[in-house]
């Protein structure tokens, strides 16, 4: 299917009203970490939610949502939003602008829609099926790299991988060119445009990675569960994508469970 | 002593030489990574360097260099240039701002002065003894932060610490509120703006720290080696850099060899 040109609009929208809440609340002086309900990034997560879902209610109200800090609502609508104000809400307490505002739509159950939206660095990475993926307007393409020897690979931290999935990484870390931690999102943003090779994480939710699908397919890149299933939301929060289709076959032959 | 602020002009007009230079380099696309000479990384560095050096050499010539890219030049003089045009070679070749130029100034082996310049994102902090540090002109301040249990931990990447260092990174990282890796020179910068409250690393090279030491010490935090002992030319690479002064007390209780 094509996703409908008035729904990418609103994921616009969407981003759009993010972004100022964002950016209002990122590099505020915070005496010290403490887990309060109303640090600043606890904060911008909720009001960005909450003025999301507001644009989603007033103009498709049979919608459903699933939001990081508001909860679910008609999750089994045919049309989903599902919504990350914040992704990389240590980076963002921390002053690092490698978060990201993350929106996607599902249809039945499938990502259509995708945007990673960074809004101190004013770049916005938008996919939808049946139209290529933009950086600000402008259209990607992720490169070819047939070779996990010559690959460049993300994850946020080694730390989210947990015993057998530990070893796999090891073992997939021991095979690629170059290694990087520390990006959330914009890891896959940079795979979407050509710079990174190949994402793999793990204890990811669905909506750190439901956006991500539509930009990376609509790249030319590939991102499945760590057998090459199909990512949805009752996936198992373990992802793998690549820029390469050859490079992702290569990738969960090292991370799959077979 | 107080540098004298025609230094500070001078490190400015390198920040300034180099940047352009960077930025015309990062994001171009590259087909594959290779370790080949002409790699747009190893351009922008050369090229960068040699814009800084000619600066100096044509101001200073009696003043000595020391370069990532271009080696030593004069090492023993009264005041000696540490210039590292692009540190995080890994961020830029994969298109991350995280990346800096750095430029260090050093009295008889004492940093006297440094520039943390990021030059797509347009932040530069400068360092100098006898002043206050700043961001684009503004001073900035660490947070205090007296104890471990609550600090904001960064590392470039766990694969720096090898061995015993590993397994006093492993104590540490047990004990702080939160680590992060993948923010190269960038961590520090954050540190001394107060959105970080410690970074520990090690393997750093000379060029890869001295400009960091002013940077940290005018907005009120301490930078030593491991064992608390001064960062110098002769150091060996392991760096402990805290905002707060009691909380590097602590992390040289963990880290040092005593």
């Amino acid at each position: 299917m094509t996703c409908p040109a008035e729904f990418v609009a609103l994921a616009e929208r969407l981003a759009d009203a993010a972004g100022p809440i964002v950016r209002a609340h990122f590099r505020t002086p915070v005496a010290v970490l403490d887990k309060a309900d109303d640090s600043p990034v606890t904060i911008a997560d909720r009001e960005a939610e909450s003025a999301m879902r507001r644009l989603i209610e007033a103009t498709h109200p049979d919608h459903g949502i699933v939001g990081e800090e508001h909860g679910s609502r008609n999750p089994d609508a045919e049309w989903v939003w599902v919504l990350d104000p914040i992704d990389g809400t240590k980076a963002f307490i921390t002053g690092k602008p490698s978060f990201g505002t993350l929106v996607a739509l599902l249809h039945r159950g499938k990502p259509v829609l995708g945007v990673i939206d960074q809004p101190i660095l004013g770049e916005r990475w938008i996919g939808a099926a049946g139209r290529p993926t933009t950086l600000n307007g402008r259209p990607v393409r992720t490169r070819a790299c047939p070779e996990l020897g010559r690959a460049a690979l993300y994850a946020t931290m080694p730390e989210m991988f947990i015993g057998p999935d530990g070893e796999r990484w090891a073992a997939l870390t021991r095979s690629v060119k170059l290694v990087r931690y520390g990006a959330d999102c914009y890891a896959y943003a940079l795979l979407a445009s050509g710079f990174v090779d190949a994402v793999v994480e793990a204890l990811l939710k669905p909506y750190d990675y439901c956006a991500l699908i539509p930009i990376i397919e609509g790249a030319g890149g590939v991102v499945t569960d760590w057998n090459g299933l199909p990512l949805g939301l009752g996936s198992d929060g373990r992802v793998a994508a690549a820029g390469d289709p050859t490079l992702h076959a290569q990738l969960v032959r090292v991370l799959g469970d077979a």
